[in-house]
């Protein structure tokens, strides 16, 4: 049946609708459909549409790897696209033997993947948490990134070092609640917050370092969300508070004398893994500032090009963050973030938060003032990745592994952020970005 | 001086001032600064912040890595942080002997870190790109995340596959240029539009795979910024774009009549590297859907929950989205993302753009409509880290290295998320969410 | 029932549990809880939550007003809380008399309602479109605001006037179509794009003014969401693009081979009546941008502070803009938009989407040049509130009622908020806004 | 110059560019400099973008108006394009006579626009606050507004009336702060917090009704915006909180001993006249929350379409809203609240602010809920434009006229706008929506 649709659809739509076409409708979407109809055909279509043939069976899960159940994916994979070549390379001699270490952080484990690790620094940071000169690991297989935030680096060390701070600490879960009524909804707000200490107590007995500091409440007519916040210790902290959250609704749900319809551990309302306004607003993580001013002398020379130059793309930057709709303004954060979470750890989908925040750039005297404010960094420097052995020792590498690390890791990550905003700021700003990228990234 | 403005502000600060003010300042506030003050005194708040010894010497720059250079940089770092074991972690004899291959994406290499691959699938996908049964390799150390995704692709795979399309394609890249006035902005637009086919051959001139699709000016008074949108191939394509766009740009400024004061390859604009509104809106890199239609007995059997209990958290988690300010709405695509990206050679820092979308879930008569639709994917099949090793075995593993892959590999990215929502979303409407994540991510 | 619930939570709930719980619930929380709690017993909860009365039948509506069916409103109204005295200011003998023609632009009339007008200028702009000195008439109740728009227009005008342009036009219509597949969705994309010409014809046929411009689809999926862009002559088009946009929907229902599910004449994606991305990015209505560049001299005489201080309030008011999350970055566009939109009889229900917008302040050599850019301007010269009696007296004091008037006060719409831009920035970086607003509108 | 380099801008960009270039630019733009350029010679473009003649001096500022001060400014209006019946349909004998009256809202006086008034109603509404059965004055130029609102209002109260409830109560001012350091704005924070009850006394001795219920830092690296929060009473309190905050500034910058670079009263963070995600997420004004269920047979017989129908659409308008980057999602809370705004003497200019919050529709059974819930209103029962004539009189129709009213307004002001919403989702579902503007809005 869509076949005679389709084609009477192609009857109705000749090459000449196509082109008449073209005016008013973007050129992308007919470009689109041309290239499609060219490959579709009704035999395509069916085969690939709606398959005939009975789905596949899927593959046995494995929680503890060992090198056997490694061996047998293998076996497997190598049967349909995947050759030895590359159970080699992924399942490696020290991979296959390390699978039960592996398999702690992982299900249905077949080897690792090899990331590069480039070094950038010594960074000097003189920070409420970080204090010192840091090599600081970044996995990237971008390649001119490290060199971009490299010179970064230099830069901000030449200029004395990078000023930081954690400014506010918390992680978001948030559990909701459904009423039969907004009335009940209210009556349920009211008692815990009668009972919220009590309910403190539940959600901190499952944990030993976290700690719920605030329980906020967003009443929409009959559903309830309650933002519970907490600090996390060193850890980056988001299954502790999957955990205790779970404990404090479990208590709810037994004690409150308001019948709840339904709850869920999370209403999608915190921000977990994306970008969301909440947490550019009050923070979700660790909230840290990083800021370094840089004489006009250092800007000439390290970067070939001037404060005026730079103060001037920034404003530009900013524009371009305001019209296209950004959360904050900021040039690539994101790059820096994924390569030291990647080296060191960390969860890497967490970027997709953490790379919201602020950068400025304001003259002070002839020399650049520059800062970046994130409120979103979730890192740890326990927990996690972070026990796994390349994983350990890109952090030793920073000095950072371990307890009472967490907040200065926090710091590092801003301060490379700042290191490749002012790279980045300035390459743009000197007209050398795009042959940067042609060097570095294509001609070799 | 700092240090008398801190005594009078802590002698006007008394632990009563505090204990008051916690009625109408955040908790947060008043523990982050009595933690702050409790570590912060005279002494340590002088050497942090302004430390007296000189700043260290930048590393000495290394692009074409050898395996001297590698322990060059290892014995600096041996003699700080780092131990010999730390350096055998990351710079392992594989990683030395292929320093050279390595450092084509990296910059002062110091080794690779590893990260564990995890295997979901056969999943199945009836994709006008993709289509057959596929091995999704999943890099990341986040425990549960395999088992979780594995479980929605088994439950999409027995309920006949999901269906996938390519929507949209273009990589953007936005230069901005300045004038003195609004209307050398408009005359500026006049002769960009007046010449753009010349401006089309000029850019196209730079590379085999990009086309140039389209030139949309944006005009703030006497800024110009130009959107310029490319297919990119096979490739995910941003340096091509980077590159093209400034032979763009560098025969504008030559050949232009009007004056430009200045102009800037990338005007912040585009959304390369983080979350925006014109990325959601008219998409970035490929715009993908896919959907599955899950009978209700599947999710009762595979899913331990019903098709409304679904549908009930659907409609919470799609308010918590709206409430929160997120962009689109849906649970937690960032996860699948990074695992993919990381594990076949993608640039990971992307996955802050691409984590954007809308997932939506429907009642099909008794069964379940679940739909992801994703307009930023950026994925390539040949060019960035696809090159390398152990991201090239994982594309092997999915049968989708090299050219004519690029769209399929996109596909999959957005089929691997919709099977992330199906399984959290049931988690969550089960109760098992945070069971879950006790039992893989804390118990063992 | 409710009321066991209560007193169990009351019970619970006592006043020592509600002080802890102060240390970590937000202070408004508990406050309003105890100021509902204060007022709220079972007697009047149920009194006031169930009443037991029958619901009172509805008004008869009435279209076509006369002295008589107002009359009768009144007598209803005047034996519940109105008295004579409201009817007398309400329905004064002008506003009866002329109940036929006002009852063009509403049903069930009772009156008007008298909003005081005040007046700045001459304002002189140096447009594209609007080019004179215009007396700007504004209606608003806020003291304060009149005098602070009109020091702008004196300030704008003894610099040289300001310069406007639309840079933009189309105002959009959003129907949106749901089929019972992706492939059906993208097959009717097909359909419409190889009959737009047709399609485009059947819209035009229902107007004089309206063209449509652009017609761009947006798939999720099974949906498919048309952008429809028009330009609509002198008005602003709203109800002309309903119109339009259903003929052309009803056309495809008619013609189009694929099987359409649902159709509906707007998706609530066009941005009508609400602040959106999608407005603020490709604009909705007229896209208008006003600049002036003040000499530093005018800056400190007629407002009291200087460039510099302007500028540094600027990056401060910027900054604020981006950290709370608002669309684009400006002062109050708000207020002067509301004023004129209703003086002049323009819809105010669409300021919410008017005031979007950037505005931008650079130093030029001493001088401060400011500029707004408003991409949402829905105003017209005909149609909607114009023709009624006093706002058609507002659009001849500004010179443009009629034909051919259109685009030259969307630029006077532009031209006002940018005196008011700065003269709030000028007040606020004087430190004089808190003093303004005490002497004018509390002292008297 | 610009001449020159005009023409050769057009030598450069004859008609075949053109018409190559509408393949890959926007139809809009092409058109856009089509049109500009059929108008734009070098004699018109002189003319109008830099005229020769001086600039025109102001008016004389009037703030006390009296009838000779309205007389003195149609006397020059009257030389321009005004004619001598637009004086008398603004300046008429009661506006004339009322001139002192009025001049305390307005400066500049020069009479009174008349916006028709119709009347929804009587809508029951069993709220915590609103308790009754309204009749609810709007005042719109907009055809089909009223008659819109009114057929939900019969609706809902058919139903048995609208739940309704303030959840929250504040008004932000936010005061910015800048410092010449990170360090420095810390140790700000510090003596803040600990001096925030006096700071409390300070600001709360300027007002009798206000209360400062919350003081929140935001810290940007060197920058602190202090978020102050209000209860203001029964007024809707702007220039209150002004006061206020102006005060507690004061007394800061007098008494604190870190060195205050600078401070603003307003850091244009606390989203006043704009929508903002802070206000969104957090609240401004005050958070009201409305609903009601209805019965399917009500849904068919009086709405003429069936609660499947209308929830379907629901799904569809929601997703519109989150592609298109709206803030929250709704259908035109707009219309409703400009309409109550203007008619009873609110700031209309704060419905860019309050049009924002979500619209939820649900089955219960077979039945219809539907909230919305809205965290920005702005409504006062006393103060600002309320006290003007026939805005009183509007005022007293609601019987919500003077002290101990403002919640009940504010809960009016949700339950009018679910009036809106029930009514226009009702149209559009059923297809009603275009013909209905057709019937009232066109053809007569």
């Amino acid at each position: 049946m869509a076949r005679q649709i389709y084609d009477k659809c192609l009857r109705d739509t000749n090459r000449k609708g196509f082109e008449a076409a073209q005016v008013i409708v973007p050129f992308y979407v007919t470009e689109m459909l041309k290239s499609v109809r060219a490959r579709f055909n009704e035999a395509t279509l069916a085969r690939q549409m709606s398959p005939d043939t009975p789905p596949p069976a899927p593959l046995r899960p494995v929680r503890s790897a060992t090198p056997r159940t490694v061996a047998r994916f293998w076996e497997k994979l190598t049967q349909g696209s995947a050759s030895q070549a590359d159970a080699a390379e992924l399942a490696d001699e020290a991979s296959v033997a390390r699978a039960e270490i592996f398999s702690r952080n992982i299900e249905n484990y077949i080897g690792t993947v090899k990331l590069p690790v480039g070094l950038i620094g010594p960074l000097r940071i003189n920070g409420l948490n970080a204090a010192g000169d840091f090599h600081v690991p970044l996995a990237t297989t971008e390649a001119a990134l490290v060199a971009s935030y490299a010179r970064g680096a230099a830069v901000a060390t030449k200029a004395g070092g990078i000023n930081t701070a954690v400014l506010y600490e918390g992680v978001m879960r948030t559990p909701a609640f459904r009423f039969d009524s907004m009335l009940k909804a209210g009556l349920f707000v009211e008692w815990v917050v009668g009972n919220v200490d009590r309910l403190k107590s539940v959600a901190e007995s499952t944990t030993r370092h976290g700690k719920l500091i605030s329980v906020e409440p967003i009443i929409d007519n009959n559903m309830v969300f309650l933002i519970c916040r907490y600090t996390t210790g060193d850890a980056s902290g988001q299954n502790m508070v999957t955990i205790a959250t779970n404990a404090l609704c479990e208590a709810i749900s037994q004690d409150c004398p308001v019948e709840i319809e339904r709850w869920y551990i999370e209403g999608n309302f915190s921000g977990d893994k994306k970008a969301s306004f909440l947490g550019m607003v009050t923070g979700r993580g660790r909230k840290v500032s990083a800021s370094v001013t840089t004489p006009a002398e250092i800007v000439q020379s390290m970067l070939g090009t001037t404060v005026g130059e730079m103060l001037d793309y920034g404003k530009v930057a900013n524009l371009g963050a305001l019209l296209s709709g950004q959360m904050g303004a900021q040039a690539h954060y994101a790059n820096g973030l994924a390569a030291l979470y990647i080296a060191t750890g960390q969860d890497a989908a967490c970027v997709s938060e953490s790379a919201v925040g602020y950068t400025r750039m304001e003259a002070r005297g002839d020399d650049l003032f520059c800062s970046v404010t994130m409120p979103n960094i979730l890192v740890g420097s326990v927990g996690g990745g972070t026990g796994l052995p390349s994983q350990t020792a890109a952090l030793n590498v920073l000095g950072l592994k371990g307890n009472g690390k967490g907040a200065a890791l926090a710091e590092v990550a801003a301060a490379t952020c700042l290191c490749g905003e002012i790279s980045i700021v300035a390459a743009i700003a000197a007209g050398h970005f795009a042959r940067a990228h042609e060097t570095l990234a294509r001609q070799r």
